[in-house]
């Protein structure tokens, strides 16, 4: 069926040995994830990239509710005055702010800002719900997009407009907020690692890492397949500082005035990057299956003489499978079934299933597997079983895949000159310990260009000294280089 | 259980009777479905009334999908070039479009548009992305939030942002393009009168009325309590306008580059406000069983005696029903129990279960029905078939006075006399012939603030005369007043 008439083939997609930057790039433009946008730093989310967001959604969409937390909506724009409040947030977003200044023919008294994160207007309304002890906790989730003007872009990592949920909750006291801001980290490692199978670390960012406003972020931290760690998630407690300066108070039961105590936690559409980076190979995306827009596809072979049986028995199976998964039958004539299993492998379909006169005689269908190429004959009878089982195979070994690439490029060190020269040549995370001050921290991203991701623990024996300095270590972090 | 330490009383809501816009605030307001922003004409949509938008979303997004549609997402921003290409559509659109002039600290170059409706940029996008006739026909949605810089602001009905969806759609024909028009006419026709309970009229929309660009706009049109119309989801034949104008051409099996035939179609938040004024009464919401955040809540009757029993029997019960339908259980201290009915009625729960002390000795609950007043004791024996078969019971009833209303209040006439003084005097639709011309049109809309909400029929019998010139009537029209 190939030649004449037939698209040109799938195009090659760059090695990831050969620049990894443009296979990235080529991979998600071939798969139609997403395409540049007519604006500055801009995308537009296709169908098919669309409609994984869409089951990220709704994973996690279902554990803020079980969670206890409700949805609502916040307006796009943000008063300039109220940006300004809270002093070090507006110095952290200030440089990457759209500004509206006219509507229809008039110019606004006062630019509104495009929200690049919503704690402003957020808390303003805050300060107006809450008044009792009894209104408290709020918990609320906003699935929206935020616009930050970035400088230098990448689809997915990092776009001037995203998609993201953040979530804003409001306690009566400092244990209870910290004890949200943990639960909510938890809950992205949890959806990462099974819905996305993406192992992650956690752990407490720096400082200098930390979301403007905040007394601390915390952070979920993935290795792409390029060695380099992605931020993939962030939770903050915000302590009082925000309820001082939008006057969030609250009467307590002993008739005190107080303020609360608030978080906020946010993942993007970010992740999609982390889910090709991950997962993906040079002949393009591999999907886990929980979030596969196509979890299976079916690709009957049709020859002249037994068109009509194959085409015939591939309806009846589908049929019977489309009540156990996401099915898709790729029957068209137009493509040879060469062109389709390479169009569905860089698709990243997690599994193909072929269907010759061959295999209608002898009652069955060859499995293959997108992630190892593993072959397997699935008998007519056993495919409701197996079919559900082997996908499920597939998400664990991803999981442990990555897993275990994780682990193999995870080291420990003390010694700074070893540091270098390792992280220089060498992918991935080195764990080690720190003094915990700035100047440390900059003088190894000037050196290395190494960030420290987190901090793991804080627990430290008695002589461990800083990586840098040498001085008196007060925690671990982890260090890489990252998007 | 009054008294001290309860929180006020439910305020009073203002009587429709006596100011019905003021009622409308007063129900949105104290129901907390939405809070006034501080940005001119935003409006904050709290978790009670953003949950029945979660509603009213996955029942539209379920029947958009299985109508073929795919979602996608795309960027916020229409670069003012853009916006501009189509004329009628510019003119429509440009007084009322927020503009971004600053990104970070810089002036941009071309001023961005924050998208009113999105056909300029979706059109960019398909003109790169339609090739073929195989890439026909493109059926894709977006949900989103769209801006427009409205003069006069109302709550869910006219707001300078809201919420909404809108489909986007390419066809090899013109059929095939009206085909699509009118079935996701009659899509959001069933979605409206099937899970909101309100009825509505569809027809085509005058020239004057309709779309900015648009070669025919087909509407769906509510009657609200107080007689006036509501316009509450459009689909528009977009013809080849866009085409022309942003080139989105395809090459024919017969090797010939045609333009594509287009649609788009949408509704919005402002169904809400239709919801609020359709159902609602004096006491405040009433929402129909289907899209209620709550459906059903549970209120135990505390007294001393009998706490401990009744709140047992409540939890055992609603552990039972929570299987079948959104139940609450309000067993709140703080509260009495008069006013609990108080405010989960304004909150417009269909239906309200009470369990004290003596149901309890007689192994059943008192149903009480939001809608009607109807109480009714259910025994525990029939609960799990009787509250599911009463929700369904509000939920038909509820249309059933809504379509009563309407019929009562829609009258047809021939004579304008006739016609002008009963539309100052009374509510609803008038059904008239209509020559077509804008002059009429606009005379009848000077004379009377009344404006035609749709053309529904091309059917006219000879000598039939337009209501205002008496020229031969080419169509017949509803006229209403409208939001």
């Amino acid at each position: 069926m190939s030649g004449k008439g037939e698209k040109e083939f799938v195009k090659e997609i760059t090695p990831r040995s050969e620049d990894y930057s443009q296979w990235y790039v080529d991979v998600i433009l071939k798969a139609e994830l997403m395409d540049y946008a007519p604006i500055k730093g801009c995308m537009v989310i296709r169908p098919y990239g669309y409609t994984i967001w869409e089951y990220l959604q709704s994973f996690l969409d279902k554990r803020i509710k079980e969670t206890g937390h409700q949805n609502a909506y916040f307006p796009l724009f943000i008063p300039q005055g109220l940006l300004q409040k809270e002093a070090e947030h507006v110095e952290g977003f200030a440089p990457e702010v759209a500004w509206v200044t006219k509507g229809g023919q008039e110019e606004l008294a006062e630019p509104l800002a495009i929200r690049p994160t919503s704690e402003a207007i957020i808390c303003s309304m805050y300060s107006r719900w809450i008044q009792s002890w009894r209104d408290l906790p709020v918990l609320i989730n906003q699935w929206c997009s935020v616009v930050r003007w970035e400088k230098s872009t990448r689809p997915f990592l990092r776009t001037s407009e995203f998609l993201w949920q953040e979530g804003h909750t409001c306690h009566r006291s400092e244990e209870e907020a910290e004890e949200e801001v943990l639960k909510m980290l938890g809950e992205y490692k949890k959806f990462i690692e099974n819905e996305m199978a993406i192992p992650v670390l956690t752990g407490q960012k720096s400082e200098r890492e930390k979301f403007a406003g905040a007394l601390r972020t915390y952070t979920v931290e993935a290795l792409m397949s390029d060695g380099r760690a992605l931020q993939s998630g962030t939770s903050h407690n915000l302590g009082q500082h925000f309820a001082q300066v939008f006057d969030i108070t609250y009467l307590d039961q002993d008739d005190q005035l107080k303020y609360v105590w608030q978080t906020s936690w946010g993942v993007s559409s970010r992740l999609i990057g982390a889910l090709i980076m991950v997962h993906g190979d040079d002949r393009g995306l591999v999907i886990p299956p929980r979030i596969a827009p196509v979890q299976t596809v079916m690709v009957p072979i049709l020859t002249k003489k037994d068109r009509e049986a194959v085409l015939q028995k591939a309806e009846e199976l589908s049929r019977e499978l489309s009540q156990h998964l996401r099915l898709k039958v790729d029957d068209r004539d137009e493509y040879s079934a060469g062109w389709k299993y390479n169009e569905w492998e860089m698709k990243g379909v997690p599994l193909r299933l072929e269907l010759g006169p061959k295999d209608l005689q002898r009652e069955q269908v060859i499995a293959v597997r997108r992630d190892t190429g593993e072959k397997e004959e699935v008998p007519f009878s056993s495919l409701m079983e197996r079919i559900p089982g082997l996908l499920e195979e597939i998400q664990s070994d991803l999981f442990e895949a990555a897993r275990r690439f994780q682990e193999e490029n995870t080291f420990y060190m003390e010694d700074y000159g070893e540091f270098k020269q390792h992280i220089e040549n060498n992918r991935g995370y080195v764990k080690a310990p720190w003094c915990g001050k700035l100047e440390c921290e900059e003088k190894i991203k000037d050196d290395t260009r190494a960030t420290i991701r987190c901090i793991y623990t804080w627990e430290v024996s008695q002589g461990e000294q800083c990586l840098y300095c040498g001085e008196e270590a007060s925690c671990k972090v982890y260090l890489a280089h990252a998007y």
